[in-house]
């Protein structure tokens, strides 16, 4: 199977989840709930790449565990994106009239539901990854994935990067501080994403430290095609130019210099799991995927 | 022991807890991110009257736990509490330049900040309800515990209940609407406080009933006693008169069939509990506290 379709049916596969679940959670609740319910629905469904999902399922694949066991977790990271994309796009923050080409949340919605629509996701996060429970991961093993999730998307992870974002005033940067930024705002959750799967089954040290820096490097590479991108917005479909200045590896180096460090950043991630064989296959692919991406 | 002085002295041990904890944060953790913990320090350390987490130091005790064993859960709360109450105070929602005396988050340190600094809390009050694992219970209760809390502050319960007070645009409401506007907003936290105890440990069915009634009465009365504090605003010195017309009880009622609605419920709510004696003290001086209150 290609990469291409290996991805797709992966991605299928999680779309199918998410709206069973959130049209059974609808069911459950009150009527009077649904207008908060259409826009956590609206970004969720917004037409992302599904990276993070698609990490945890993969990852999961690396360590011998079925797709279908951990969608829960991919799910509640899901959550996560979807909320901070719809506070990053508010006019206090980035300040962003469209995402993925469409209008942004509080667009669409008013500023008071997205901020309410951003804090629901969050905390339904949450309540998407007990779900494990009933996938035959003892509590402990959830436990622990909860755990990992606050370490990566909180103070230390992706809300402390995105503070350093939005508080850093210079537009010049240090290579260093520009890379703790990202590492942070960016990085946390695509490194979250890789290690969710380590804690649901006991993991040999070794393959741990692996993943991690396949983890470390795709999440700074994540970044560097983004910016690349960026550099190339007029190619762009899903944002059109940054209303407000961003820290960007444009600003520290060329063009070139930028895509260099990308193949070997690339290279770095890849050759961590390789060695694994077919059971990498699928984390090799999105790598790849993340070296020639053009959204 | 008065209720004051047993009030004062838990409400000491849970500043003491939240202040350590919060310290051994800081310094587990790049001082790049200190920006970030002293704004949620500032909501945290707000003076508020700490309800919620008396409350669930007052219902473990009439479960027969210790307050120290439940502190992360109290902490966890307050937490949620606490970002709610920064959201709540933004612009596009109450636009509350003050809260208890001082100028509110996004006042003091910016709405980016403000709109991220309640990200945190949200996230790591799920970091803090973990710490029960190290508090002795198990693992399977502390999943309960989380379960608890993704129930009754999420779609289900608070930001849902938010949702409705902000997106309903009538100024006047029946009274069935208002009160499912309060059960979810106010009640549901005070409701999920005095049971998130009886997530930790096995509790009798009847016991269980009782707890709710009295937190289900308790979190209506709350709000009533909010709402004829709202009405003499002047004798207030937490906050000016608002901005923006909020569904409150004055709409429906007056002043004197407010303050009877209120003492049915403190009476509902302490007979629900009462019988059980000198375990049940804690809590019938909570709403005694709330017939009385004044600020």
């Amino acid at each position: 199977m290609t990469f291409e379709a290996y991805s797709d049916s992966q991605i299928a596969l999680f779309n199918r989840y998410l709206d069973d679940n959130l049209g059974r959670f609808r069911n459950s609740v009150s009527q009077r709930f649904s207008p908060l319910l259409d826009a956590m629905q609206y970004s969720l469904d917004g037409g992302g790449k599904r990276l993070r999902p698609l990490l945890v399922l993969s990852s999961a694949q690396y360590l011998g565990l079925s797709s279908e066991s951990v969608l829960p977790a991919a799910a509640a990271l899901e959550y996560i994106h979807t909320y901070s994309l719809i506070h990053d796009d508010l006019p206090a923050l980035d300040d962003d009239d469209t995402r993925r080409g469409k209008a942004s949340s509080h667009k669409q919605f008013g500023e008071a539901m997205a901020i309410l629509a951003g804090d629901a996701l969050l905390t339904e996060a949450f309540g998407q990854v007990l779900q494990l429970s009933s996938h035959g991961f003892p509590p402990a093993h959830c436990l622990a994935a909860i755990e990992l999730i606050v370490q990566y998307a909180g103070v230390r992870g992706m809300v402390g990067g995105q503070v350093l974002d939005v508080t850093t005033q210079e537009l010049t940067y240090s290579l260093p501080e520009l890379e703790f930024i990202h590492i942070h705002k960016t990085g946390a959750l695509i490194l979250g994403a890789v290690l969710l799967p380590t804690r649901l089954v006991p993991v040999e040290e070794v393959k741990l430290q692996k993943l991690r820096r396949y983890g470390e490097a795709l999440g700074l590479a994540f970044q560097i095609s983004d910016d690349i991108l960026d550099a190339e917005t007029s190619f762009r479909y899903s944002r059109g130019p940054r209303k407000k200045p961003k820290p960007s590896y444009a600003a520290v180096m060329g063009r070139t210099e930028m895509k260099e460090k990308l193949n070997r950043l690339i290279d770095s991630a890849i050759s961590a799991i390789a060695p694994e064989g077919e059971r990498a296959k699928a984390l090799v692919g999105i790598a790849e995927f993340i070296r020639d991406r053009k959204r």
